[in-house]
């Protein structure tokens, strides 16, 4: 319990004045879900889309710190969420690691120069986390000021086989066949660069935690495109390396393995605090396996912001009863979709919060 | 047993030299698993890219019986596979509805109108079969006769929700939230479209029956997509619709619903013979839910025929005895994709056709 003993200083510390997703992850019976949103920093806001416009675009957003901290507090002020996590791109550390990409306007990341060989590989640098990605970390410290213990605040970053998913492609892909045949096909080299991007990943979690993220989340976004044997080899064993390597750090960690249903069991046993659910995961068979060994968050399906704001409220009321008196974190089981309406996304916020729960 | 009396009487007429599959699904302990490969006729064969070049393109070939019948053989002449399956395009169904679609070089399929409400629903037509889908048909009967029977013919169809998806979404997605948002925004409009594409698939596959395939694969691309609420009544209704009106038609169906891991239960109950398994279904677990009630077809990771050819011969030999004794026909989890080596997918072919099953 020395992780719980240093989350409770660094919260007291603070006086956080919602400490409701705390509590939650530490295993209080809180009186109502914490909610938040995956991907509440962006789009589907007025207020992002004003920023945005006075900007050069996504990357220039994102390498400003003062605006990139005044998008992570808008959903605080707009929706009223108990948490807020910091606008930042899970790719910034492939850069970090001297692998540039451009974020092109309705396609998504592209990078010019993509990894293929050993000698690729050997050639990208372990990124050092402060340095490397300054201008996330100095967002993180603007908005903990700004913040003011209003909320937690979220740290972030993609798992390692994500990242590398990326490495390899060179933009997004549906079947991921360039990255999952560098891993069938040159296994040596895959480690190679895993680890290199795992030891990235540490120091810039690290870093992250430093400058004050109450919470970390770990994405892998893409770990529902492998083999269950593959996602233990080549994604599993990473993640496990970090949250081995940030078990001390007092700071609770997510792991959102996303469409890794069949490592369910593993992720339970993870050194993580937290696991992320996506919307196709039954929650009954999630909570009979993670029992409450963990907080799961998740997972409703982030089309269901499109329905009528009558069935939103019942949906994500039977979401939190489906998974019972155990630790939840109210979320969607994915990214919120750019043009969900504003006022459903705002039903869905306002039904987690109006909603008490009855401990059996 | 009707069904296997009706079957064995087809068999008997047309004498099938090699009828590993069909006593395979009939639950005799063959002394080799068959194999064939989804998508086989296509892109990885060099025949198939030279007849493909001789036309104005994907539909032209598509919409030539003769071409189609040669495309469907080339792969049981040169990779020696257990079946052939009918050359065609689960969109076929979606054009003989009116509404026409375009293959764009490396984009995929585009339809230039989508279906957007009520009004566009009802001008849509039940699509009769045999007229409507001539050429497929046409295709059928000639290869029947082409193949004189040296394997069984596999006929198929896309699924409801899958065809669906294509007709809301115009094209291939990444999240398909179009289609998931009709399905949320507008289910009475959804379900009267999907009923109208189920009864357009059932006479699509009794037409295919009638011209004398052996068996009928139904695929759902895109049931993975779907929460298990959402995939059980707007996708999973809809197959057992189709299933139960077949069951009589003497021919076994196959099921593959790539994705929906948490149905496994119920489609293990459907009226089919079948169940198709993705890559990333544990195969004990599989084994478990769906024991010897049906065959399992699948499900060695296409991109595995990226890797060694010493590699493949394990992980093959693995993947046979990771299902054990019960029914099984060897494939891949998915469809196999274009770029990978022709000697590959031979030597993967040449595994499971020199692998001795012995009964314990």
């Amino acid at each position: 319990m020395t992780k719980y003993k240093s989350l409770l200083l660094r919260e007291k510390e603070e006086e956080l004045q919602n400490d409701l997703l705390i509590r939650t992850i530490k295993g209080d019976k809180t009186s109502r879900r914490p909610v938040w949103l995956m991907r509440q920093a962006g789009r589907i806001l007025p207020q992002y889309r004003a920023v945005r416009a006075t900007t050069g675009g996504f990357k220039d957003l994102l390498k400003n710190p003062a605006l990139a901290c005044e998008v992570t507090i808008q959903p605080v002020d707009e929706l009223g969420v108990d948490a807020a996590i910091i606008f930042s791109d899970i790719l910034a550390i492939c850069e970090a690691m001297n692998l540039t990409y451009d974020m092109v306007p309705t396609k998504g990341p592209v990078f010019p120069k993509v990894i293929t060989s050993r000698a690729d590989v050997e050639q990208l640098r372990v990124a050092d986390g402060v340095d490397d990605i300054g201008y996330t970390i100095e967002a993180i410290k603007l908005t903990k000021q700004a913040l003011n213990g209003r909320v937690p605040l979220i740290g972030f970053s993609g798992c390692p086989w994500t990242l590398f998913s990326y490495m390899i492609e060179g933009q997004g892909s549906k079947t991921f066949s360039k990255a999952k045949k560098m891993l069938y096909a040159q296994p040596e080299v895959s480690h190679l660069l895993l680890q290199k991007i795992t030891d990235s990943i540490i120091n810039y979690v690290k870093a992250q935690i430093e400058a004050g993220v109450n919470v970390v989340q770990l994405f892998d976004s893409w770990a529902g495109v492998l083999t269950p044997s593959q996602y233990n080899t080549f994604a599993f064993s990473y993640t496990k390396q970090i949250c081995d390597a940030l078990q001390d750090s007092g700071v609770p960690i997510t792991v959102f393995a996303k469409g890794a249903y069949h490592a369910l069991t593993k992720l339970s046993d993870l050194n993580c605090d937290t696991i992320g659910l996506d919307w196709t995961i039954p929650r009954a068979y999630a909570r009979g396996i993670i029992g409450n060994k963990k907080a799961v968050q998740g997972n409703l399906d982030p089309c269901f912001l499109y329905a009528d704001r009558a069935a939103i409220k019942q949906e994500t009321i039977k979401m939190i009863n489906d998974f019972g008196n155990g630790r939840h974190i109210v979320n969607l089981g994915h990214g919120v979709y750019p043009d969900t309406p504003l006022d459903n996304v705002k039903c869905f916020v306002d039904t987690v919060k109006n909603y008490e729960i009855k401990y059996s």
